[in-house]
């Protein structure tokens, strides 16, 4: 590792990183064509990565080739392939070649994009390729930037769904929270089964754990409407103020699907914010047979998904949408001096550090602008149909199976699933097929017994490889249960 | 813009990839040997990158190359060249090309690193390479993973001050706030010329701007001790809990250094946690002779600055560094069932999901990584010398002029100036220079004054873009003042 840079603290030039770009788009392209024959799941043990990396940094540079070659020594063992299609883990994290090379045309620009006026480009492709989507989608029309609303890039939906609810928090109290903080009066609301981040935004924004209202699921692991309507009438009865509800359309353990039109509706009966996650489930939407899953999506006041989880973009990229965009600015905008500018105090451009907690931003919108571009409507509806139709056989094959049996419904494209004799086999069948490095699962717990998850999403998944699943998970089902025999 | 993508629904191949790649690393070349020929600000007005996409996202697929071409016809244009060598506003965000190829590298690999477990390599060059920085910049041992802190990339410093916040709530109050939600006693104090993060931080949290102490500046800007002092008693005579100060390493508008050893003797006294954001100027203490601005960060509880801004990694990379890392977790951890793992559960391992708010994060270790081994510890401290010696010579240039003085003292990389003749004729100035496009700068006020500002920190900037901006700053404030011999 030692290795010298000649060139000692000098910058490398652009006929350096002509080469060396060259080397590494070709080893992205080997990676990729050879991403089959690594173990799913690193097995490195907790501190062997750091062991093999000096202890200090050097001195002197050091040669690119020298930082390729320990890149592939010390850090490719430590890595998990999440673009493995024997990846069936959480939840896809898919990604592309075209993603790839808008990422990489991003961070030659190396633009800021707090501002319209720091790169106009970077806010006007993003508020054009949202408005794009969402017409995709079938999202209704105020939350397009033609009308009240808009949609922004953020990192993730845990960001989405903060946002959603300091602007909630802000509406509910007149712009009060924001001037004199919380005052514990402040009720929200989620399911039980809906992603941890909900509990994190309400702990962030002030409002606490013991405020938000975890309420109860249906057999189908959806919210029950009438739970959250008795809730909401115990909180007022009690002198509360309830103000956020989150709802989901696809729960990250068994993708279940709250029924957004009763809880839309109740949300306007008592004045209530309604946030719609949908982080990975809301991509369905593209293909209007699974436009279903948003039904009631009219009522919401804001909505997220990830195209870096089931569309094909590289991490980071969640689209958060507000059908009133004037709530969310005047939640989250504090304008200093040094950042006052023309084109802002024009009114005619959106600034879009008012839109979400971070100041600096990068052009996101270019690799979203070149997947939707590169597949075109058609291409993506494709891939998710063979996506949700591959889950779809595996579950068939699971509700035939003698030793296994599905845990919940499968709307899309994930398959909760257990093996018939209890925890302890399907913790050992998890375990033991994640060793092999053949497939990667993950597990979650449904009606407290542990369940396994297998998730189709990753852009080169096909038959082949859900079939091979299969046909292992129950290989290692007999070889668990009769262990003489395996 | 209609050229059809004849795989049509199709994948991009690994074949496809390797060309269009290799064009896409020519393009970034290309673009930093020709990056001086462009107008430094875009020319645009609101709309007009809009008003050049289709209405509508295609229904088929398109070839990269319609694509490529687009990006440079439709995009380019809008564009504020951040990497201008003659790009002086706000603050540097500069990149290099080692950075870039390090990013290209998370792209391909395209991993989660929200636990451990789901791609250890990720956490672990994480942790490593910020227990090399906090060596590198002289910070305490406690700021080490070894001791009982460590350091953390965020996205940005507002997002690092919003965590540094939190968790002093959660310390200050028992970790109550986050069970119960605020109740409005605690107060948080920072200077008046303070980044808006904070205030932006206080709103989001809970706290609320009435709450968020901005203390009196002296007369180099820089927070007034004994007027922080007074206020906080004045604070607990009322019944208030202070709990939290954000203090300075270099202020965005002017980069005054709050005095640390005062504060933080404070905060000790008081109980308070001590937050320092040295969002660029931090980058300056890998010179010993410039470690000076850090005195008295052993007092700091946390800490932040951007590798991102001035050490020439491209966005997003913050580096937030705690002295209790148990502080921070036990504050922002939520740990659902489906990420319940054997390697968190041996609490041998850091999961960096609960050391900020978004639960998904990229491979962004590596692109530090590959700088810090480009350039080394010398070649580094050799690219801050320079920059710091080129404002310098600027600031020396201004003193020396009759037209223009010194508006604030020059510690490091930016200095803050303006003609003598009042605000109009500095807009003037501003205004035609940036139009001019040969140069890029922006503005702030100081003692209500207009003032401009110029920021040496982009990568390739060199003593003759500081010598042709200066020349042209000096007519263009002749030209201002005698529009007749303009």
């Amino acid at each position: 590792m030692s290795a010298k840079n000649e060139d000692g603290a000098k910058h490398m030039t652009p006929e350096q990183f002509r080469r060396y770009g060259k080397e590494v788009v070709d080893w992205i392209a080997d990676y990729h064509e050879r991403i089959e024959s690594f173990p799913v799941q690193s097995r490195v043990q907790p501190g062997e990565i750091r062991a093999g990396l000096p202890a200090h940094a050097p001195q002197d540079g050091e040669s690119f080739d020298a930082m390729l070659a320990d890149f592939d020594r010390l850090i490719l063992p430590g890595i998990t392939h999440w673009q493995s299609p024997n990846f069936f883990g959480y939840f896809p994290s898919n990604n592309s070649f075209p993603s790839i090379l808008g990422e990489l045309l991003s961070s030659g620009l190396g633009v800021q994009g707090m501002l319209w006026a720091t790169s106009p480009a970077c806010t006007e492709v993003e508020t054009h390729v949202l408005d794009w989507l969402a017409e995709m989608l079938g999202l209704p029309e105020t939350f397009s930037s033609r009308g009240t609303g808009g949609g922004v890039i953020q990192d993730t939906a845990s960001s989405s769904s903060l946002c959603a609810l300091l602007a909630a928090r802000e509406r509910a109290t007149n712009f009060a929270s924001n001037e004199q903080g919380c005052d514990g009066r402040l009720v929200a609301y989620t399911s039980s089964q809906a992603h941890s981040s909900i509990e994190k935004a309400a702990r962030v924004a002030g409002i606490g754990s013991a405020n938000t209202r975890l309420i109860d699921v249906d057999d189908r692991f959806a919210m029950r409407a009438d739970a959250l309507a008795a809730q909401i009438d115990a909180d007022r009865k009690n002198g509360r103020l309830p103000f956020f509800v989150s709802a989901t359309v696809g729960t990250t353990s068994s993708n279940a699907i709250d029924p957004l039109p009763e809880i839309g509706k109740l949300c306007r009966e008592h004045g209530l914010w309604l946030h719609v996650d949908a982080a990975m489930s809301g991509t369905a939407a593209l293909c209007p047979e699974l436009r279903w899953i948003q039904q009631g999506i009219e009522f919401a006041d804001s909505y997220c998904f990830n195209p870096h989880k089931w569309m094909f973009t590289n991490f980071d990229c969640d689209c958060f949408y507000v059908a009133d965009r004037s709530a969310l600015i005047k939640t989250l905008s504090v304008l200093p001096e040094y950042l006052r500018n023309k084109a802002t105090e024009s009114g005619a451009v959106i600034d879009y550090r008012d839109w979400h907690i971070p100041l600096g931003r990068r052009f996101r919108a270019l690799k979203l602008w070149f997947v939707i571009r590169h597949y075109g409507i058609n291409g993506l509806q494709g891939q998710i149909r063979r996506h949700v139709e591959l889950a779809q056989q595996f579950a068939s094959w699971v509700a035939q199976d003698s030793d296994f049996e599905l845990a919940a419904p499968v709307p899309l494209n994930l398959v909760c699933f257990r093996h018939k004799c209890g925890d302890a086999v399907n913790q050992a069948i998890m375990d033991r097929l994640n060793e092999s490095g053949e497939l990667f699962l993950t597990h979650t717990r449904l009606n407290d017994r542990l369940t396994l998850r297998l998730c189709v999403g990753q852009t080169r998944t096909e038959l082949g490889h859900v079939q091979n699943a299969w046909a292992r998970i129950r290989e290692m089902g007999k070889a668990v249960i009769r262990p003489d025999r395996s």
